[in-house]
């Protein structure tokens, strides 16, 4: 019996995808490196469907169906290069190598480019969800070739979670558009928490709710416009009791976070796309700052408020009845941040595309982050709405669409009162007060912008622009201070 | 007669570096691809000094003592390859080729090893100060072989802007770590634009006060501990007034500047090493928004304020006297940013110090910026006195100085007021409100970031650690939620 498909690296994600594939039916030829791990997962699960066991690379290929499909599931960056050398010479032309690890976008390039040369085809595939969601339905963004997806895809979708029976699957566009996508969705994921620590930080600071009422809180925003898989589970988090000391977990944990992988890849990239992906950047460096643990060691000790820091929640926020305001207004700034992080972080994508030569379908894209995967929400079946029309028909900017403009109008005083807030206060709200600083520049007529081009005129001579006719100028400010055509 | 250095490409930078340097006594042999513009400046400015006319590279290096010197300043990116490619043949060991454009570090860092392997050297200088600055006196950052500045060094010393009668030029490190500072220069430059295009926004916005009486405001400024180049010129340039319509120039200037170089590397760079440069990549995304015109057509007829836009100045500041408190406020507002950027932006040197081996002097780099390039300020001196201490005893950032620690304490209730008006009026004031939330971020003893990890490890296994004991946890939320060590 042939297989359909190979997994090599049976690390949990390939083990759990290897799984979930035989589950839906399909035989699946394992390999990895050391043998021990392949049967101790037959031994586990060899119950969950049809495996092949294979003790070489080459027992893997020759034991697959063609065109032959061989899903690499190890670790990003030369270990791919590694597993994809010894493959080559083993395949032939029109087979299928897959990587589904967390690889950089650009190594995707890469990697496609090459093995094209060689008339293989190579599928770069975002998939998120984690162990669970590999083994129950991860949310799966494939790039590579349309032709690869013909064969492929029916296999992927199966496996892929499903959003009221949809799959969560769909081929992005070619080569790196696959990891790509998976990059930004990660990005978000970072500006999807960030907001969530700015809201919990300040309801607690200004409002004096602890961890465990907050638990309520986002339970019962989890019923709201914010309702998703983050909101649920940050009411589980904060409802943690930690067992050593009876204080909320959330109190005891150290409060550093990492930020070495695909956001501050995604941060970058809108850099480079020339996209302003602001909150996305700030979660990244919001990161990066909690991390200075030496740093902050001394700043905290030493830095000064410049507030009166005696001033309790209660005077801070009066009644009850100003505190549930308060809880409300907060809870529209998360909400109305969020939209901008998927505004930009769909912006980015559009970007992308021109920059790469891809075609990507924002709609389409937005379905597939619907289950499965980290940010799903139910917000994201409202962004397709939003994209549900021909691409000159779509919006320019997710806020332009009428169902979030109009969000957007419901959430801005609360949203304002809140960032000032924080800044009266000195609760950091990077995301949340970036965010409305970015709507506030796309929504001002004019920007500071043009003295910037005054001042570099003055000292560069890089010429500008004027309102009122076509042409580049300079104004000779050494001189006369006449201004010239440039 | 040898001469002393030889100068190949003579577009204006290298027009007026041969210029300065043959005004210093050098003897300059000049070099351009086509001979017309050797003879161009030979004719206007030949009686600068001693110049020798070439037409070759090869008659420019045989003009030349050794060991040989050859400043390059042709277009950054693939012309220096080119040239360096064609000089090689021609050079001797020992031999120095120095790059004077704004070459991208990594650039540098990759031309010096393999010119090193050569037996060449190569050194990458940041020069800073455009035209003005390259003939009468720039600020100058090489790197490089220590080696190398012993020949070059005094030369370039000699060249460079003076402050107090010292030169702003040093050895900055070895192979790319001169472009490195320069960029960093710039990207702080791009922040320290960015915040004076806020304060002038917010003033008018707020405050009423139209760009020929913000002149007047700036000059006053420029007295304060704001005394630098760019508020003087911020100065000049709100005072001119269009002569075709007699509105202000800056009223008649498209709104829309660019982001494609320096500033977006030192966002980029900032990013890659892990350093929060909030300041600069907030300042590079404002110019990105700014950019995005046919979006902005857009946004701005269809989002709403979410404030009573009919509120007059006087109605918001009343008196002429809060009116007056206002502008000192964002004085304030604008310092305290201020410092944040250049503390970020020297954090930034020393994170990359240590990613690239280099052993970052921060007071011989302040010393480098006081004259001759864009972002002179008194504040550098200041900075400099900061850094006036072995490196285990200088302050682990700026804003612990001190002088500024004092600073800042002094400015931020304004600073609180002004990002809170920001937000509550709608005038985006990116760098203002990330800056306070950066210092903020820095001040407080916890920070949510404690909820992120909370999050990861709920959804990721991402693990954490304690605040109370060594080691790696993970909670079993799917199981029965009690904690292991990891």
């Amino acid at each position: 019996m042939s297989a359909h498909i190979g997994v090599t690296g049976l690390a949990v994600m390939g083990a759990n995808l290897a799984r979930n594939l035989a589950r839906n039916g399909y035989t699946v030829a394992l390999h990895n490196r050391s043998v021990a791990r392949t049967d101790a997962l037959l031994q586990a699960h060899g119950g969950d469907g049809d495996f092949v066991r294979t003790e070489t690379l080459t027992e893997l290929v020759e034991s697959l169906e063609r065109p032959r499909r061989v899903l690499i599931m190890v670790q990003a960056g030369a270990p791919v290069d590694s597993v994809i050398a010894d493959l080559v010479p083993l395949l032939d032309e029109g087979d299928i190598i897959i990587d589904g690890g967390n690889s950089f976008y650009e190594e995707t390039r890469r990697r496609e480019e090459s093995l094209r040369a060689k008339n293989l085809h190579f599928v770069g595939v975002g998939v998120s969800g984690g162990e669970e969601g590999a083994l129950n339905g991860p949310s799966i963004m494939p790039g590579g070739s349309k032709e690869s997806y013909d064969t492929l895809g029916p296999m992927l979708e199966k496996i892929s979670a499903k959003y009221n029976g949809e799959p969560c699957c769909a081929w992005i566009d070619t080569d790196g558009a696959g990891h790509y996508v998976k990059m930004v969705h990660n990005g978000i994921e970072y500006a999807d928490m960030q907001v969530i620590g700015e809201a919990f930080d300040l309801m607690r600071s200004l409002a004096g709710i602890e961890p465990r009422e907050q638990a309520g809180v986002f339970r019962e925003w989890n019923t709201t416009d914010l309702a998703s898989y983050l909101i649920e589970i940050t009411a589980e988090v904060l409802e943690q009791e930690d067992e050593v000391t009876g204080r909320p977990l959330v109190d005891v944990v150290v409060d550093s976070a990492g930020q070495k992988g695909t956001g501050r890849w995604t941060a970058i990239s809108g850099l480079e796309v020339g996209s302003p992906v602001t909150a996305i950047a700030e979660s990244v460096f919001a990161r990066s700052i909690s991390s200075q643990r030496e740093l902050r060691a001394v700043t905290n000790a030493t830095f000064s408020a410049g507030i009166d820091e005696t001033l309790s929640a209660t005077e801070k926020y009066g009644s009850a009845e100003d505190r549930q305001d308060f809880v409300e207004d907060v809870r529209k700034a998360l909400y109305a941040s969020k939209l901008v992080a998927y505004a930009q972080g769909l912006d980015m994508l559009v970007a992308a595309g021109e920059e790469f030569g891809w075609d990507l379908d924002l709609k389409a894209i937005a379905s597939l982050w619907r289950a499965g995967c980290i940010i799903r929400a139910d917000l994201l079946d409202t962004i397709m709405k939003a994209y549900d029309a021909p691409k000159d028909q779509q919006p320019k900017n997710l806020l332009l669409a009428p169902e979030f403009n109009e969000a957007i109008n419901e959430c801005l005083p609360a949203w304002r009162r809140v960032v000032a807030a924080a800044a009266t206060y000195g609760v950091p709200a990077p995301v949340f007060s970036s965010s409305l600083s970015y709507y506030d520049s796309l929504r001002r007529d004019r920007l500071p912008a043009a003295l910037t081009q005054g001042l570099r005129d003055y000292f560069g001579a890089h010429t500008y622009k004027r309102v009122d006719k076509e042409g580049t100028f300079h104004t000779q400010w050494s001189g006369d201070r006449s201004e010239i055509d440039a």
